[in-house]
């Protein structure tokens, strides 16, 4: 990667690089127990029919099949926000991922065939598809407690007086976004093993991105006491929030394992994934922004209508990070969002990162490029000049308490060249971000824990509840420790979250893991410091002010020649009568809020920012894009891991750039006909741009570990908006909705 | 079991009890990773050669063989005290048991059908298998850092002048007591499973009692620095001091998952593991006792020599506990005390519980009596009025804090009945014992750690790296937590040990668990207790001082009424902003010292008693020993779990009444031919006494985690004893070897 002259420059290693690049990393698909059985699950074949009966009698009679289940079978809880989706479907099914009957069997292939021989009988209902047809009254109604199938609650914001200044206002802009359904895109099937043990606790192996949020879930959603669950971590490929929460397949898997009092694994097969795994929510947003003469933006105001699909999950929270783009990027008086769900026959939406914001920022910074047109100021100025900066408080009470924002768009502008001369059909664009960096509270505990030890040979373990889902969190916090103990990062190693382990942590999303958990671990290695500093000072006879820690040895600053290495540090106050050993914990949740009713709230204890700029060329022949060169710029902060950051903002272009361009879900009648990556376009290498360059610009965040912010979402979040607005400005026309394919800009260039 | 009145009774039940009765315990045995190969040895076929040639081709030739080693390809250090033992034999074997190669395959079978194909060239070498043969100056030379087999350093100890009082005493005992070689008898045969991650990095899982000294073991052996091997504890089928030190073969399951890149099992069969696995070392003890007329004893002269076989262990260090028994049971001011160590061409010795005590007290008890006998005062009188006392610090500088030997003799003697009128060939006999029961500084750390944790639903998670092998530490050290917590002890579980965790233990040895680790967890626990109450008195508006913890809830003293769930405590505390979580460590080191050169020291911070009478009857024409009652009086401290502590017990009578008895390996020149528990008797239930009644003196020990002291190796020293002198009541005659068979009986009854 490019890097500017006093950037910050990479020096560290994955930790679990070669692990993962060696196929050595255990999955949960690679787990094997003794007695281990293999769960299937029958499924809807529609998309909204009552269950007349079930007939499981055929699949009973199969050798080798060990469990066979239905809704009249188990007792749990239901899930979702409303409780309105049991875990096997009795009487109804509301869309065709919809879980009607479960086997574990001693092979996945008899597991498959026994369901198979299931028979049910349906009897089909109307229905609905399209979120404003299902809020009509005539259309079919999916839930007791939602009358006209609009999901309860909303969300809801507004400051100044936003309908007086829409009219008023000299420049405003205007517009529909349609953002269809999308996939996950993960390389990892969703699986789960679940066993009991003798005494009826549960252990659940599985990939979730929220382990102790899991065992709560499953907690509630079983009965069974929180205590006598225990999650544990295998290595995970990827999350982006589809391991963010509990699903019916897990309850499923472990209601087999109770049923059958054997292991069970539930693997999906890749069809299975992309036919049942939840979607990117698909939404309509309707936007308009104005500002005055001067430039200065008066006024946005945002309608969304989410489709929920036929139950809700915590993608009904959508509007709580859509809402931080929207309000609290850009200097706006007043505001106005409303953010609706909605019921449909569709398979449940779930989270994914960037949580709404993507999505938002793509109708707002495709806004602000035309009120710029408009009012006749360069897109890059206009944007200068409505920036949130430091020190700021937004309307939405968001606190700004670091923001290298304006810089982002000054580096990006000018490596991005914006000023050189464009052939026809090439264009450029750029778009800001705003993401949460200091955790988000939006479940009552935004914290995390640490315990952390050196052993007898100066190695050093970390163990938390945190996350590794491929970002590289678990490299950061090794290198919070490394930098802070002054050991070689070699000597360092993290483990795997554990529940049983009893170190709390609320789980890896909103970019909170190198923040949250790297302060906790940044405390527990301040303490393990005082304590080697004060050993060291008796062993070499010098104050414990004077000593320092430095690659693997402390060192007494006033003669250098003073020098003993940590592990025989750790060794004497170890190997003794009354000895020591030199474990610490900590644990640290965010000065944080959870937003109020009226969407209010200083969610996040600082917030990172990012301009991507864009060069694109556009063939006016076949409507194809060619990205030519692509600029990322960031404030996360200080930069704790640069190579790693370098790679995850490259995943992170790789995945936006498909969302803006290639992706998509097709469906027939809220059936996912999208069978695998043959016919799901992720963004192939051949496609990306043919130059990336990536940028920090580092400002000092006074509660960040080691003075960093998150640096994850903040990478997807302004992709789709800076291609939009790169292929606005090469084909003169507005594409809002997504993908944006190359019908969509021959339709452009042909009524253009 | 039959329990005196105001004795203390049973409560808890084991919290691994479930899991262990209904086959759900997870041994090593168990394990089946991905990819993963056997592994097996090839031994000796002589017990003293010279290698000439090893031949692996054929077996390399074998489809599904993966990995053959023999010396030649591997490059290690050797192990044994004296750094005397190549882990595979290159140039000579010395015992039978000795590896010579080793072979990694798919299959245990292939493996098995390799290591038979490799041809091994020998040459013969003089044997000698009888220790005191061994130092003639003609025999066979085993290793060139012992001229005449004698393991260099010696144990001895002396105090007063013990040579001129045994001229002069009055009255004088004197015997030659011979011990042969024993098996553990674990119903669990070795095994070791061995993998390296994509790093490097060693992880094992094997049943260790000492995962933290096995893990400083490997690096010393193998030279991977010690923090990149990882030991994890599987549940473990029992211990008895086989699992306690660093075998060959745990090096050579390693070696070929090293030389094979994947994970290795190396499982023992049954009939290997009594071939190759250690033995209970056999010895010769050469002992004389006196006493004045007044019947205070005046002297004790013993010479102890031992079989080490052809290499050394920790058994070595024996004669450190069979010293406490000789010179710290009874007040005696003259003391000489010498053990030497001999190689021959026998199998190795290993350590086993007891650790030599056993042994040393079989000798003296028997002497004990013998004095009572002559100076004509009963034997229980006899011990009494020499016995140590709270209070006193030995000439071995052992310092008895805590004391009820005393007590427990008059229990013991009431419970045998000991004046009733004995039938013909009937025979009543007791012995006392004394050993650690504060932990042993064997190493130069002694300590454990434990980190605790409550959870948000109140269940409690330890962990520690103690060692569970079946003695039921774990539910002691889980009592000790619900007692000072208040939580009910459901709602605890222990971890087992994981060197990754960080929280050394030196291990499960010298009884130390329950009194060291137990301090460590009480320790926590009060923490946490001081935290709980704290929160508990904001939350009712009372002083954190009159907060107790009951049942699960925090009660305020002077107003039952206001009593709040704990798990709603550690809720309130956590779950918001700034939150916090209930977790803490604490790590326990006990005040002792390691014994000196001249085996001076307070080895333990406490010590632990016991009384065992034994009534027995013997059939005069089959040499026969019925045994008629058998009770078991202890004094280790509080009692924490009775009803665990009665089955530890009965266990060690079983162990014990088998040594005394049963139990003995056959050898022919050197080679082990007891092949399994058909021919290797231990006591049958059967063959177990009548009656067994089972009580404790309870002392409260200062130091002991609620009073208690270290309670297993105290129950099985002084079985032998005990039965040799209820014989020798009940024949008229002392038997002087182990184990005392039907023969020897009517030998004794023939000659007398």
């Amino acid at each position: 990667m490019q890097k500017e002259k006093g950037e910050v420059s990479s020096k560290y290693e994955r930790i679990d690089g070669i692990k993962k690049t060696s196929g050595k990393s255990i999955y949960v698909h690679d787990l094997k127990l003794p007695r281990m059985l293999y769960g299937k699950i029958l499924r809807s074949s529609y998309a909204h029919a009552l269950i007349k009966k079930i007939d499981t009698s055929k699949a009973k009679s199969i050798k080798g099949v060990v469990s066979v289940i239905t809704a009249k079978d188990i007792s749990c809880n239901p899930i979702g926000v409303y409780g309105e989706q049991p875990v096997l479907k009795g009487d109804r099914v509301r869309c065709f991922k919809d879980e009607v009957a479960a086997v574990a069997a001693v092979t996945p292939q008899l597991a498959e065939e026994a369901c198979r021989s299931i028979r049910v009988e349906y009897e089909p209902l109307q229905t609905v598809f399209d979120p404003f047809e299902s809020l009509q009254p005539n259309s079919p109604r999916l839930h007791e407690h939602a009358p006209n199938n609009r999901v309860p609650g909303s969300y809801e914001f507004k400051v100044g007086d936003p309908e007086r200044e829409i009219r008023k206002t000299e420049y405003l802009a205007e517009g529909t976004y349609r953002i269809p359904a999308s996939a996950y895109g993960l390389l990892e099937p969703s699986c789960i093993v679940a066993d009991f043990d003798a005494d009826g606790k549960l252990t659940v192996w599985c990939a979730s991105q929220t382990p102790y949020l899991l065992r709560n879930a499953i907690s509630r959603c079983t009965g069974i006491p929180g205590h006598k669950i225990r999650i544990i971590q295998t290595d995970i490929a990827g999350g982006f929030g589809r391991n963010f929460e509990l699903m019916p397949y897990e309850i499923i898997a472990i209601l087999l394992a109770k049923n059958s009092g054997r292991p069970v694994k539930l693997a999906y097969t890749m069809e299975e994934e992309f036919a049942s795994s939840p979607v990117r929510q698909s939404m309509v947003i309707k936007m308009a922004t104005g500002c005055n003469r001067e430039g200065l933006l008066s006024v946005v105001k945002c309608e969304v209508t989410l489709d929920s699909g036929a139950y809700t999950s915590s993608a009904f929270a959508t509007p709580q990070f859509m809402l931080l783009g929207i309000a609290s990027l850009y200097k706006i008086p007043n505001i106005y969002f409303r953010c609706r769900s909605v019921y449909t026959n569709n398979p449940p939406a779930g989270v994914f990162w960037g949580f709404g914001n993507t999505q938002g920022l793509f109708a707002l910074e495709q806004q602000i490029d035309e009120l710029a047109k408009k009012i006749g100021i360069d897109p890059v100025t206009f944007r200068t000049i409505n920036l949130v900066k430091a020190g700021t408080t937004t309307p939405q009470d968001v606190k700004i308490s670091s923001c290298g924002l304006r810089e982002c768009i000054e580096r990006a502008t000018q490596k991005i060249s914006i000023d050189r001369r464009k052939t026809q059909w090439e264009g450029v664009g750029i778009a800001c971000g705003i993401h949460v960096g200091g955790g988000a509270r939006v479940h009552r505990s935004d914290g995390g824990g640490a315990i952390v030890s050196i052993d007898d040979f100066g190695g050093v373990t970390i163990i938390t509840g945190a996350t590794e889902t491929g970002t590289g969190t678990t490299t950061s916090i090794a290198i919070i420790a490394s930098r802070e103990l002054g050991i070689p990062i070699e000597k360092i190693k993290v483990l795997n979250a554990d529940t049983d382990m009893g170190i709390w942590d609320t789980g890896n999303f909103a970019a909170r893991t190198t923040f949250v958990v790297g302060n906790a671990v940044l405390e527990a290695c301040k303490k393990l410091k005082l304590k080697l500093c004060e050993h060291a000072s008796e062993l070499m006879g010098c104050s414990s002010e004077t000593v320092e820690l430095r690659n693997g040895n402390a060192v007494c600053i006033d003669n250098p020649e003073k020098c003993i290495p940590l592990d025989r540090i750790v060794r004497n106050a170890h190997l003794r009568c009354g000895g020591t050993i030199f474990t610490e914990y900590a644990y640290y949740d965010p000065p944080s809020q959870a937003l109020s009713k009226e969407m209010l709230g200083n969610i996040s204890a600082t917030y990172s920012f990012s301009t991507h700029a864009v060069r694109v060329k556009v063939d006016p022949l076949t409507g194809k894009v060619k990205i030519l060169k692509f600029v990322a710029v960031y404030d996360v902060g200080k930069v704790i891991d640069r190579k790693n950051l370098d790679s995850l903002v490259s995943g992170a272009i790789n995945q936006g750039l498909g969302y803006a361009l290639t992706e998509k879900l097709e469906f027939d009648k809220g059936k996912i006909v999208t069978r695998g990556f043959n016919d799901y376009h992720v963004m192939k290498a051949s496609q990306m741009p043919e130059e990336i360059e990536i940028h920090y610009i580092e400002t000092e965040d006074s509660l960040g570990p080691h003075g960093a912010k998150g640096a994850s979402e903040i990478a997807i979040v302004p992709v789709p908006a800076a291609v939009a607005n790169a292929i606005a400005d090469a084909i003169g026309r507005r594409i809002t909705s997504l993908p944006i394919t190359p019908r969509k800009i021959l339709e452009a260039i042909k009524w253009g």
